[in-house]
């Protein structure tokens, strides 16, 4: 495995943000993610942030403040780009929802994405075992993330208990198949047959792999996002329940899906992995 | 005077991030502003802050992490633009350090700066008059702000003793009549009588308007600004001692002159404020 060249880097909060680019095996081109190292010596815990739609691996460090309670917790964050990027697949940057900064987290199997658009495999397994190779971690780890990165962290989370010991979601798509943004891209990366969907879909994966680990959402109420049918957290909390899953589901009136939003609830989410991976 | 018209509105740790606008008398075009209302009832302390060069009034907001402290100690944050904008002042926008997002705080008398570049008086007499107006506050503010905004806080601190209860700065222009950025501007808005320029340099205005206010100024020992001169705080801090003013001026080994900086240090400054303005 190639080795992550760290681009630029600023002290923060007694730790430092960094920002990295390698050549990735599984989306065949160049990936790119930021990472917090906080000031703890030793090996640390690691928490996965997964981003929104159009976000890079920039949005969250420069704008959700999370450095503060890193710091203070001792964890290390590590938030991987949306999507490979320049790769020259053919309508790539047509949409702001599929392709470029839109890769849902799935691994394509449709053409023309099926050979860069791997975000799955590269956020579960290429991106760990850098980060493992690269920094002082201790194995165990988060997996959090808004909106499409929502989705990616209840779907990656659910699947791999043996690697997450903490999943968390703000204003999560909660149920892709059943939403515009989900059935449009689940359709290109996918195909037209949905039963591919379900490994993708947090609201079917829950039926068949509830678990032990408590499940924290946060959404604003005011979301639009949530109005438009985008979001269904109802449809994922109808599902824990069936299955028994703890899930807590927390609507905050008055807010909406932007970074004031997360901002304002990801001191509760670190702390609720921070607590998970023994760091509280 | 013509009441601000809020063009967006966020809910954010409990109170509200609103983007505002208006008709300035004082720099006879529309300026923008942004505000964080804490939710805590009855009138509260306001904290002006100040932003440098290039910024608007949403970098801050968007960056710095401050609604929250501003919520624990139930303060307003009041932001406003670093310049007017599209005034066809020719060569407005022929340089990042002069003309729009460049005002240096400071009341134009020459051509063609003087119609509109009247940032002082706008800062220290409109905009407060308006927030009155338009908020329920306290008489009772502070100023802080960073690089060309900490230069800014400092002079509008030192020279309204009246007005601002407490002063600081996060990486100023401390010494503006001795580095390029602060040469270049002050020759341009208020011509070549460096006697003018006395009234906008905080290092000089402090040998004669010191007073009992403990002034806090961070800074990052890697900015690379600060390497290149333009920052100067050893010029202030030698006029501070000379005077007696009380300073208390931190370097900080490893930081820059990021928003990260920032981010990291602007509790302390809020704590400061709120102290002084008796919301701790």
């Amino acid at each position: 495995m190639s080795d992550a060249i760290c681009t630029r880097e600023y002290a923060c909060f007694g730790g430092t943000v960094g920002y990295y680019e390698h050549p990735s095996q599984t989306c065949q081109t160049t990936m790119r993610f930021s990472v917090y190292r906080p000031s703890r010596r030793g090996p640390v815990p690691v928490l996965y942030f997964l981003s929104g739609l159009t976000c890079t691996e920039e949005n969250f460090m420069v704008k959700a403040g999370a450095q503060r309670y890193a710091a203070e917790y001792g964890l290390m964050l590590v938030v991987p780009d949306t999507s490979p990027r320049e790769t020259n697949t053919p309508g790539e940057s047509d949409a702001w929802d599929l392709g470029t900064g839109a890769g849902f987290y799935v691994n394509a199997t449709q053409a023309p994405w099926q050979k860069h658009y791997q975000m799955y495999s590269y956020v579960v397994n290429e991106l760990p075992a850098l980060i493992a190779q690269s920094f002082s971690i201790q194995s165990s780890a988060g997996i959090c993330g808004h909106s499409m990165g929502g989705h990616g962290a209840l779907v990656c989370g659910l699947r791999n208990r043996d690697r997450y010991r903490s999943i968390s979601a703000l204003a999560p798509i909660a149920a892709p198949m059943q939403c515009p943004w989900g059935k449009k891209a689940l359709t290109q990366y996918l195909g037209s047959d949905q039963t591919t969907w379900h490994d993708y879909d947090a609201s079917q994966l829950v039926l068949t792999h509830s678990d032990e680990r408590p499940i924290l959402i946060d959404q604003g109420a005011e979301d639009e996002f949530l109005t438009q049918g985008q979001l269904l957290p109802e449809v994922f909390k109808k599902a824990c329940q069936q299955t028994g899953q703890p899930l807590t589901l927390r609507m905050h009136p008055g807010y909406d899906h932007s970074y004031y939003f997360i901002a304002t609830v990801i001191g509760d989410h670190i702390r609720h992995h921070a607590k998970a991976l023994g760091a509280v």
